[in-house]
């Protein structure tokens, strides 16, 4: 049986988005809804995908479906296509499943050739109008399907308009314009060596053709690849009736919205303009009025749009952003789609909604998408002061936020001058390490040449809500010379720069910064949300400060303290950390420890006190030493002088750590087997501060210890018993007790597939999703950077799994965990700690999943609620 | 209901090995076969384990049934433990699953003290016989049980002799011993703090223990690490009554072998003493006689004894080796098992056996080991010479076979020796790369400082059939100095070292190598084999050298050629290579790789032609670029200069390729999908190297070509595409034609976990099990060397699994990818490549999960071969 690939107007609804694209769907809706829409068809989303298959050629079977459409449409519409007397005129539109504004292309006025041209201008008895569509035809068809420059054709028409000595288009007559086509079909021919097509039925294909081309064209692959739209939804094609706007004084055409995209507002809000085709107000010759004006200019109009939009809102129930033409006095409406609005005019367009009774609580929720909240977060630019700044590059937006400041290039730096009074500075590395996170907390900013979207700048910046952007490869940093080059231009210490976490751009200069402003609608919306959900949103918290700000933005624990950030926190602490790395036996090693046991149970007391008896998961040291280690010649030097070694013998320590692949070194587990005595001081630090904030006597602590990287039961048996003996002597010595977990990270395949194993020692399972991503498919974060554009451009892969959980192959092991893991031990509750667990496709995949909760950065908090909520309503559980 | 525990000889069989340990059983089966054996009984294995999971201690249960077992011993025997008058003596001895001679420990004469001594003078009328017994029990509890060192006892007995002076222990008057016992009490007590214990059932149970403990004393985890044999496993105790060797001329105490455990040829082969203990033969103070000469000496006593002889080899159809005693002309059988015998003797036994219908030939190729098959296959050095040689180190045994030579320090240095004449050199290196591969080459053998058993020396090597020590992390290598030093000793260019890469040890000096010796019976045996398996034995060739010489080891094809190693080989080859590296656009790429071009062809040709149509699997281009970039200066400049380039464009190039963690990097199938040139030449070279081959009309090549680290179904298929296209192109240029297959490695866990997908394009799968057990674990092989040694330690790995494929974890991504990838495409055929493939352990895996074939490096086809009909037998399919 052959396939249905072209649907009519009438035979099409709003549910058929995937086939017919959102404006074939919504014009499909609108023509059942009884709506003034010009007949027309869609050709579907699955004859482009044919197209592409057949190399680009349109098949017998949907040629003769076209024509039978067509058909139809000039049956209903009484003309017909190329009528020497009086021709249907039609318009061809992209539309595919997700809005792509302006990305692909149109034509208009099809249809017309030498005779049906002569027939307009009788039937309409306007020649000038006629000649005026014909030539708009002939350029507009010469440049979105034969690729002709549409300078070629302007230049004719400017030398017309010189010749008549006319300024504007309008004063040319209908003889000008005549005299114009003829210019542009020699032009025309001239170009591509065969007359301009004269036969409607070839124009009609090769716009169709030009339409599916357009899909795979630059601009709109970048597009797609910023809004992760998948290459392979493909694009539908509209074919519809043309109705003109341009037919005088009565005609005129226009965009509106129901609400204010802005602020939220209910009421019509958008602009018109009068006697114009659609492409004039988007050329912006003329200013356009508001839509309010139509009310005393076509009072009727105005009163019949409103009634259409009050109807496409109460049908869709959701804001509505619409285009509609006026044809001497008679309104048709030539679009509808969900508006598109601001963060905050989100917030209240979906709070009146469920107020004004048109939505429930759950259907308001799935009005905002997560990622907006990040704009109400975090400060952003002075709208004004933007518009005029320079953008010197544009890299990955690695952590939301505006920052301006001056630029430094060391951590040392940037905590000097803050100190000495200089308010706004911006980090520049040329990538960060963890010894630069003193640095990184006094800047307003991160910028760094090289990492992606998880290096070190762009994780550490996340987690404490910093503005950065990293991978700025334009950028060459020189440290020493403390300045660095952006396409040949020299950037010094000192100057400002302004960077824009959201978008990956840098400025140059100062721009003035706004706060961030959560209003009241925004704690409403997240009680809903909080409401609805069920998978549980911790946060990912290294500091006590870190979890405050994540319990503010309603982190319900913490699902991750990175133990290994503490001991950077300080140059004492460095300090010894670096002792303990140079000791060459047990009590060396234990000596240098007990040094940092204070701090680290300080560092703990903190966050229980911060997360006020709510779960905290500390993982314990991950990294491998070498991260640890002195790079420069004075730092070596000084730590030789301190610790009575010699340089050399400093040097040769920190070498033996080196590693081919660190990624899959002596880390995680590794360390505490080598080293119990680590895990020794990490777990009475972690008791000894519950007892410690247990004592002040407002809530219990209940620890969860994270072994990090284990792979095979035993090595988490061994450290786990290291934990339960130390544990038992402090209670001991205490002489009172409190209860612990200890679980592990699931971050090795090898875990995930052994998982039922694991869990008769784990009592809790925490996905580690950056390591599972990169051991999965063998891809290092810090390198992958470099052939996934290759895999972007080759369309191998849509998206970064490291930025959105590659729920076919990670994802089957974690759900093969869950489940092998809860037949051992059914109470097992199961986390997410990578970066994942902010994104929100991925916590939908997570909620499915099964797991108890996800765990986030502490700006990531009210997005993963928002996520988690949409979740449950798209899968209740 | 309770377990039991402990076992009388009368309730086993040679079965129950297990719980019993292998002389436990075999001392149970020889009771049940009616022979000479003294009463006892065995305290089970899994009395061992349950020692040690209580925490070490013998509990209540265990002690009732020894208690038990021990009443009905000596109602059996007719004596009682401690009896004054005429007591049960015993022995308590260890006894494994696996045997280790002499790892664990033993006690003899149990149940004497100050009475029962009295009583067996009495009962035996001979006073000096009961208090050497009594002497040597006190010495031998003491030192096994209470760790005291036995200088301690010697020291008396010496100065006793001194006193008395005579030169000869059996001087010593019973009065003599008397006196020497009095003083080992008082030594004892000094030492201990308290009496010998005078009670036979606590002189009992500590030796029981002490077996226990001996289980886990160092030599018994070292000899269990060099063997492979489980911690787990734990140890029986064997507890039966004395019989004495030591009664005068009448007695005595011998082994023997039922066969010439150095030829195979069949005689009773063995020595024995008259008038001795067992451990008088050990300590070597008298020689003993040839087996032989018990036939002159008590041809009685000899011809029952080569009846028992004949009785166990026929009853356990392998040869035997057994322990026996005479007590006063009366035999008793001690122990027997199967003889520990030489590669050649293996052969021979086992053919014999079957020529003599003691065995099936299915029963006969599992009498030998496989990698026994080694020492057939490489040279071997001189018995005589090899006894006087000193060992300077001992490291990791990387590629079996003997080497002996001057030392050199560079590949190019090596070459020019040898060149010049110098026959045999030995190749040093801290580490080898891919540049070394002609210097390995011309070598007797390799050594490297760093790297395990996969390093590259290792690999290469193993392929080679060269000898290598790898990991000599003793050993301290001063490349341009032209020395290296080991335990304070320099060894400088030029000096003789010998390498055994069987062992792992560095002989100082020269030492004479014998060649290698295939003997007829080894064509025989591996026919049986070949008859039997039913997996297929393919090689990893990378040159038709390789190839060939797998060939004649009875490689059914290639199942692996590294292109990327034939890119070293030359340096015509490598200077074309980098010129690839460093063009920066498409077209210098292609430039450069058409010189690639003919190499590589060339080479195809000879790995067809050594195949004769066999298979070939070919695997594309798989390692990072930077392996191949030039490293010294004087090679950068070289290169610049070839290139019209400046040395610093050269490095700048070179350090952009540098990576974090290259395992995870820019390599395999990535490669092609950043450069597809680099797949178009590859396909070129594999396409027309097959037409001119197949053209040569002795057979047609059907080459089978392999795309590297796939990941997801999307880059095979860009790549395949590649492929089809080039091939296509080749095929019209030349109007013929020929069929090629293109498949995957599953090396990356994603493509194990989507191989339902991957099949869909993939024609065969290849498991590239070096690159998936990395990844499973999360360990760099090259880094893992330095932790895993405490995973040893500390018993949470019992074996490397870069040696022993994890059949556990990396095993069950193996067996999904199987089952998924044949459930979309049944005729799959499925193979290994990595090292595992010549690992016996893992091949028989392999079997078990249905693999197709195994390939290995040509060494190890022989032992493949083996090992695939040992697993057809263990599980036929």
């Amino acid at each position: 049986m052959s396939k249905k690939y072209v649907y009519l107007f009438q035979e099409g609804d709003a549910n058929m988005r995937e086939l017919l694209g959102g404006k074939g769907a919504n014009l499909a809706e609108m023509t059942n809804l009884g709506l003034p829409v010009p007949k027309g068809f869609t050709v579907s989303t699955e004859a482009c995908t044919k197209y592409y298959e057949d190399g680009k050629q349109i098949n017998a079977e949907i040629v003769e479906q076209v024509e039978k459409a067509l058909h139809v449409l000039e049956g209903e519409v009484g003309k017909k296509l190329g009528d020497p007397d009086d021709p249907l005129l039609v318009s061809v539109r992209s539309g595919a499943r997700a809005s792509m504004p302006g990305m692909m292309d149109t034509i208009l006025n099809l249809g017309l050739n030498a005779k049906s041209v002569e027939g307009l201008a009788r039937k309409t008895n306007n020649p000038r109008f006629a000649y005026d569509s014909y030539r708009r035809f002939i350029q507009m068809f010469s440049d979105v399907v034969m690729e002709i420059s549409k300078s070629n054709f302007e230049a004719i028409f400017d030398k017309k308009k010189e010749e008549v000595n006319v300024k504007q288009d309008f004063e040319l007559s209908a003889e000008d314009l005549k005299d114009v086509v003829k210019n542009y079909k020699i032009k025309y021919k001239e170009l591509k060596g065969e007359e301009f097509p004269d036969d409607p039925k070839v124009q009609l294909f090769e716009a169709i053709k030009a339409v599916f081309r357009s899909w795979d064209n630059p601009r709109a692959n970048v597009y797609r690849k910023m809004n992760e739209i998948p290459y392979s939804w493909g694009t539908a094609v509209n074919v519809q009736q043309m109705v003109f706007g341009n037919k005088g004084e009565t005609s005129g055409t226009g965009v509106a919205f129901t609400r204010n995209p802005a602020t939220g507002e209910k009421a019509l809000f958008g602009e018109y303009l009068f006697n114009a085709q659609g492409e004039d107000v988007v050329a912006g010759i003329r200013t356009p009025k508001p839509i309010s004006e139509l009310a005393k200019d076509n009072p009727a109009v105005y009163a019949e749009f409103q009634k259409v939009a009050d109807t496409l809102e109460g049908h869709y129930r959701d804001m509505q952003d619409m285009e509609f033409t006026i044809e001497e006095g008679k309104l048709y409406m030539l679009q509808t789609r969900n508006g598109k609005r601001t963060a905050s005019a989100a917030l209240r367009v979906a709070i009146d909604l469920v107020k004004e009774g048109l939505l429930t609580k759950e259907e308001a929720i799935m009005k905002v998408e997560p990622n907006q909240l990040n704009a109400l977060l975090h400060p952003q630019f002075d709208a004004a002061q933007l518009k005029k700044a320079e953008v010197i590059t544009q890299a990955l937006a690695a952590s939301p936020g505006a920052a301006t400041g001056k630029v430094v290039f060391t951590a040392q730096r940037a905590k000097e001058l803050v100190e000495s009074g200089v308010k706004k500075v911006i980090l520049v590395r040329a990538e960060t390490s963890p010894e630069d996170i003193e640095g990184m907390v006094v800047s307003q900013g991160i910028l760094t040449e090289r990492g992606g979207m998880t290096s070190h700048a762009a994780v550490v910046a996340r987690g404490m809500g910093a503005c950065c952007v990293a991978g700025a490869s334009a950028c060459h940093v020189n440290e020493e010379g403390k300045f660095f080059t952006c396409n040949g231009e020299k950037f010094s210490e000192g100057d400002w720069i302004s960077l824009d976490g959201s978008t990956g751009k840098v400025y140059r200069g100062e721009i003035a910064t706004v706060p961030a402003s959560i209003s009241g609608d925004f704690a409403t919306f997240m009680a809903w949300a909080d409401e609805i959900r069920k998978l549980e949103v911790r946060t990912n918290a290294d500091t006590p400060q870190d979890a405050k700000r994540a319990f503010e933005f309603g982190a319900e624990g913490v699902g991750l303290v990175r133990t290994e950030h503490m001991f950077f926190n300080g140059a004492e602490r460095i300090k010894a950390f670096r002792e303990m790395i140079l000791a060459t036996d047990v009590e060396g090693r234990e000596k240098a420890l007990a040094k940092l046991l204070p701090m680290q149970r300080s560092d703990f007391e903190g966050i229980y006190r911060a997360m006020e008896g709510r779960p905290v998961v500390i993982r314990y040291l991950d990294p491998p030493l070498h991260e640890f280690v002195p790079k420069t010649k004075e730092e070596i030097e000084d730590l030789a002088n301190d610790l009575g070694l010699t340089p050399a013998q400093v040097e040769a320590t920190c070498d033996s750590l080196k590693e081919f692949n660190p990624m899959l070194g002596h880390r995680g587990v590794r360390l505490s087997i080598t080293y119990p005595e680590i895990a020794k001081m990490q777990t009475r630090a972690v008791i000894e501060a519950a007892l410690n904030v247990s004592a002040e006597g407002k809530f219990e602590v209940h620890p969860e210890i994270m072994i990090p990287l284990v792979g095979d039961i035993k090595e988490l048996k061994y450290v786990k018993n290291v934990v339960v003996e130390t544990a038992n002597a402090v209670f001991s010595e205490r002489g009172v007790n409190l209860p612990f977990e200890v679980g592990t990270m699931i971050e090795v395949p090898r875990a995930a597939l052994l998982a039922d194993e694991i869990a008769k020692e784990a009592e809790f399972f925490s996905f580690g999703t950056n390591d599972l991503t990169q051991m999965t498919f063998g891809f290092s974060r810090d390198d992958a950077g470099k052939f996934l554009e290759d895999y972007y451009t080759k369309k191998i892969f849509e998206s970064d799994p490291f930025a959105h959980l590659d729920t076919n192959g990670v994802g089957k092991l974690i759900k093969h965990a869950v489940e092998a893991g809860r037949s051992t031990r059914p109470s097992l509750h199961c986390g997410i700690c990578g970066e994942h667990g902010g994104d929100p496709s991925s916590i939908e995949f997570c909620h499915n999943a099964g797991l108890s909760y996800v765990s986030c950065s502490p700006f990531r908090v009210p997005i993963a609620r928002l996520a988690a909520a949409q979740a449950q309503v798209k899968n209740p559980r």
